[in-house]
């Protein structure tokens, strides 16, 4: 990673990164402090619909939910190019807090947020390693399977 | 918001912040460090007594639960003054993290999650507007229906 | 507290933290950023085990439940001291978050934390006096029926 920014690699990745939502409440998509940028849970919504709703392990596989919490990540991030300019500015994804919509004894949460971790470090690096919880809920925010929270630390 | 501060707005809006909670164990109600002040979850006692128990939908309507989410939120203020001596030193409300017991496939934590973040810009106006996260939980500590966990940014 | 050390203190305690677990995905055990840590939701593993399975009340007592929250802890300690080198460098614990495996109207999230918290205490004496919030999940991962994230404020 050494000759290269996480803005050229969503290039080599050929991700593009979604529309940023608007703010819609009181609400707001992130808040900046000092170095640290808080992003607003982030739901699988990809051309404004959500890709996987229910909880696991009905809704669908684990690997269908991994690529939905691989969206939610997606969209954090292009938050935070919304607020930031450019993902260049992120020096460190300080934690992921991932919530899978999960029946009793659902098992498998961190495979599920493992699409949201890897994507992280296909695109920073080594500054894409995290720190990391994942748990499982009765139910999420529009019936959605997988939540993310994102913490960055982030340069001027 | 220009010749106002969140003290006046109190008054204005004839809010009387509660008792803050004393600390009753190894856990205590708020933590600083740096400008972040962490506040523990709070519930929806007012006088004494839970708001709202059990899960939603069963456990009431969605505007009853957003009240007692302003209530999570009015107690963790409480906190916050007690902590700093007055709301003034608050300069932004930087991420609140609002837990409702919700029996599966209960989509609307958002519509409660209100009640909190629409107190917040009430009081602090677009200092008030913060990052969150909205979550649906099995169970909540004494069968409450709302917890909500504060984090502020305050100054000296 | 005065003339001691979190480290005297394990021995006088006569507590050996486990080994910590190694990094096996792109999420990591622990990130420091400035003075803050953030350390990854812990399982109580203890030699290679999980000390406890399934939802509460059923999955046992709540006595064993805190037994769990408690070895979480260990846990993320361990974890801090690989990180740090010393405990002797955490100069507070900022934020415990914890997760209790819950069915629908079980109340007893803070018996459950409190294995958690009163071992920062015993640890750490004032320090260790933390923010918290407790909740109760659907389900966690391995069907652990607790799991501990960690915030702490660490100096050079």
């Amino acid at each position: 990673m050494t000759h290269t920014t996480p803005e050229i690699r969503l290039q080599e990745l050929d991700i593009a990164l979604p529309t940023p939502p608007k703010p819609v409440a009181a609400y707001i998509p992130c808040v900046q402090t000092g170095s640290q940028l808080f992003i607003s849970g982030q739901v699988p919504f990809a051309d404004g619909k959500l890709l996987m709703t229910g909880a696991l392990p009905d809704a669908g596989s684990t690997e269908d939910a991994a690529a939905a919490a691989r969206q939610c990540a997606l969209n954090a991030l292009a938050v935070a190019r919304d607020h930031l300019g450019t993902l260049d500015r992120i020096t460190r994804v300080l934690k992921l807090t991932i919530f899978v919509a999960s029946e009793p004894g659902f098992p498998d949460q961190p495979k599920v947020a493992n699409g949201a971790s890897n994507l992280m470090v296909d695109i920073f690096g080594d500054a894409g390693r995290h720190a990391r919880a994942a748990v499982g809920c009765a139910a999420l925010p529009l019936n959605t399977t997988v939540e993310v929270e994102v913490l960055l630390e982030v340069k001027d």
